[in-house]
């Protein structure tokens, strides 16, 4: 039997019942997108919703993938399964599914309770931002229901797909390096946790004020959730058990207030406007094969008209 | 006189009699975009094509910024103005600008033939991806015909805006550090110059040997550009102007290629519809006033319709 021949419904039920292969065809089908992409939607949808998905952000360099095999570690020893999905060009999965020079990660090659996915966003019409959240929903339908979403914390799209997450956490070094330094507004924004990762070098107390002192600036109401900012030495499995009790600790919090629903619902709105906006544009492009288009693209290009007011043409022509 | 009730046909008049605080303010209008944004863009769009872009982008901590302030010092010396465009979290300009805590370019910032300015999304549709190559044409337009323009080479908006530039400077380190490491193919793809910033550390020649490397594995048409690259130590201002040399010995190649005319034809087909997608997104916004949306959402949000199947209901409500 050719696994080519399964249909997406064959593969959805396979994944269900624990086929990884099944998963990880799934997955390629997401990041392509397309119709297959949109059956794969339509079957998960209605099955998800039970799943956790947890952020973990920040600059390259700061050692969010060995805090991320770390994490792992933490939850498998409390016999807990884990999905990944690394959003990050410096992941030893993105990258290093390309490059091969990476092995981190493999130390849980072989654990079935563990499934690790890089994204990319190959011909996805919503790029990553609405491939990831399908892939999330899939692993969730599917019974992976705790998953982290790896991702770099530069890059307007990368740091917003970690704040959808339903918990973030946002990864510094001591002394802030110059690229993180230049980024914190962005990321205090998101965060709901913060890990001072390598907390065994220089500069960790510095860092802990500083980061205090902006929560300070950020004059939160009394009965918010205050970000917790936990020392973490990632590569000798320090303090990690404390990091997931705060990520816990911040789930109960969201879901007690009624916080985790009111997010979700946003998240969903959001999305959907999206998604719109995407079927809207598909539409602009099937409409670039029409005489006026090619007409108002040479003037463009000419300089007798701007994009702006060639578009506005373009939408007129829609209606017509 | 109030500077407030100067009209954008007025700031525009002034920024091209050499006002740079007109020309400040009408940066601002096009990061907040609206309908100011788009009168900006039809006075610039027909005064602008003689200015040449200049990508520079690289990891945070690749050194981008010194590398910007020593291109500026070197331009400087030959009598030659320059504008730049700062499209990185990790600049000092963009992060600065928030924290007040950087100084390196202030170097420049008493020289009127140097105009510097951050990038933000600030409300503008299309983001940064578009909301940059409108400030792009309207320096060109008030008569500052070269532009650098500086991203962080993380991100997937970011790597794009520094790949549509004329010509497109990757800087890399010794070493590779982690996080160039796994980047290395997008990287590699938009480059039409290498630098090797900090060379004068360990590891600048396996760095070379590297990235000939991959320059053979891209099997290039032997009349195609060959990137060159060029060692430079930015904070010794060592090797700025081989850099240089290069960068303008690429201009004029595809310049005499006709190479530079397909590129920005090609890059305006794409803007123009990027631009046409994002007044759909626009419609579909207005769209969601209405009672059906409401439906929608509350269906989506209830699971019982996924976010790919409310849309296509949605567009069909647009057709009626």
């Amino acid at each position: 039997m050719s696994r080519r021949s399964l249909s997406v419904g064959d593969l959805f039920e396979s994944a269900r019942n624990g086929d990884r292969g099944a998963l990880a065809r799934l997955l390629s089908l997401i990041e392509g997108g397309g119709t297959q992409a949109r059956e794969i939607s339509r079957l998960s949808y209605p099955l998800s919703g039970d799943g956790y998905t947890v952020g973990l952000t920040g600059a390259p360099g700061s050692g969010k993938s060995t805090l991320t095999s770390s994490i792992i570690r933490h939850l498998r020893a409390l016999h807990q399964e884990v999905a990944v999905l690394a959003v990050d060009p410096s992941s030893p999965f993105t990258g290093g599914a390309i490059l091969g020079d990476r092995v981190r990660m493999q130390d849980h090659a072989t654990d079935r309770g563990v499934f690790i996915r890089s994204m990319a966003s190959r011909g996805h019409l919503g790029g990553l931002s609405l491939a990831t959240p399908e892939a999330a929903r899939l692993l969730d339908a599917v019974g992976r229901r705790l998953i982290l979403i790896e991702t770099v914390g530069v890059g307007q799209v990368e740091v917003e797909i970690a704040g959808k997450a339903d918990t973030t956490v946002v990864v510094v070094n001591p002394g802030w390096g110059d690229s993180v330094q230049a980024n914190k507004a962005g990321l205090m924004e998101i965060a709901d946790v913060f890990v001072i990762n390598k907390a065994d070098r220089n500069g960790t107390d510095e860092t802990r004020r500083d980061l205090e002192q902006m929560l300070e600036l950020g004059d939160l109401a009394s009965e918010a959730w205050r970000p917790p900012i936990l020392p973490v030495v990632a590569t000798e499995h320090q303090g990690v058990g404390a990091l997931w009790d705060a990520v816990l600790q911040h789930r109960a919090f969201i879901e007690a207030a009624g916080e985790l629903a009111r997010r979700r619902e946003f998240r969903v709105r959001e999305e959907l406007r999206e998604v719109v906006a995407r079927r809207l544009e598909q539409r602009a492009l099937e409409l670039t094969g029409s005489e006026r288009w090619a007409e108002l693209q040479l003037q463009v290009v000419n300089r007798t008209v701007d994009p702006w007011a060639a578009a506005d043409e373009m939408l007129k022509a829609i209606d017509d």
